[in-house]
């Protein structure tokens, strides 16, 4: 059975558990607390320099990082990841967009607003990030506007990737309700067959 | 023939150029001047709502964004892209590593040297972005020290994003000779044929 290290608090591996419910792919969770160190033990950093999660260690012993390349290893082949070459070049274009200018902006206000007593230089930037953030939403809201998924015309796993922090925005100090398209889509996501919430560590397999 | 939003100093324009180059890929470039404000115009955001280059219109008039999802949508089908399923995930990996740990650190701190004029909160973060860029490097030097290329045993889309900013990397003042795995790695990806430089506009097709 592949081992998904996975912190719960986190939307990158909030992705990645949703994925695998939604698509029935039975995984072992490893919780690996981000705040404790757990990611900077010679252990965890032996297997993913990179030092974060989530990360896969697949049952022969392969191992995989970063979210979103997680994601397109599972959904390949299944009904989240279209076939066409256009249609799988605009998930990736969201994708790609979700961890450059949404993530740093969004997820990472979040997370400083939810552990005030971390040490973190990025404090000094908490006005820029609103300002960013806000931005990147507006991005998806005019795309959401005529279009009811990110990409291909239904649910896949651009929706996932994006859908993990958006609906979290308000912990990060973000109005959703100034992006009625976004929010109309973060119900349509709800409505997706398995749909789990961000504090459902998804069901026991082992 | 696809028309390219480019600007020579970017490191992620200069991804797509090499690209396209390589594959022999015809294509027409609209230099667009970052600094100048040119892809803040109504007329460059109703296309791309990011706000961001590169940026393709392909000649049926279809639009793409982001860097990697453009350098995914030409390679799919060459040999600069593997077709075994967990290769291309490993591509991903480096490519989503990219685009995450390594270019806000990396490009972002050679931007702020590159244009000293510019007014930008994040300069308060130069000494956090020159440990994090230390960081991100280290990762890949571990990774090539065993391996010639990133991904697949080969050169693919993965080497071209990383090498882009990595090259470059010591005008954001760091020491590339504290990584001699990335040093050699950056020497064989050169040696590709096609390679171009990134102040090599690329061949005028039109």
């Amino acid at each position: 059975m592949l081992t998904l290290y996975d912190y719960v608090p986190s939307g990158n591996c909030y992705k990645v558990r949703l994925l695998l419910t939604q698509l029935g792919i039975p995984f072992r969770r490893k919780e690996t607390d981000i705040i404790a160190g757990a990611t900077r033990t010679a252990g965890f950093l032996g297997k993913f320099p990179n030092g974060r999660v989530p990360a896969v260690e697949l049952e022969d012993g392969r191992l995989l990082f970063e979210s979103n390349a997680i994601l397109w290893y599972f959904a390949d082949g299944t009904r989240l990841l279209p076939r066409d070459n256009f249609d799988r070049a605009q998930v990736l274009q969201w994708m790609f967009f979700e961890q450059y200018s949404h993530e740093p902006n969004i997820a990472c206000r979040r997370f400083l607003l939810m552990y005030p007593q971390l040490a973190d230089e990025r404090r000094a930037l908490m006005d820029r990030m609103l300002r960013a953030g806000e931005q990147a939403l507006s991005v998806p809201e005019r795309h959401l506007a005529s279009n009811e998924f990110l990409a291909a015309g239904r649910y896949t796993i651009a929706d996932i990737a994006l859908y993990a922090y958006t609906h979290a925005a308000q912990q990060g100090g973000f109005q959703l309700s100034n992006f009625p398209a976004v929010e109309a889509w973060l119900d349509r996501v709800r409505l997706q067959p398995g749909h789990i919430a961000i504090d459902d560590a998804g069901r026991d397999w082992t």
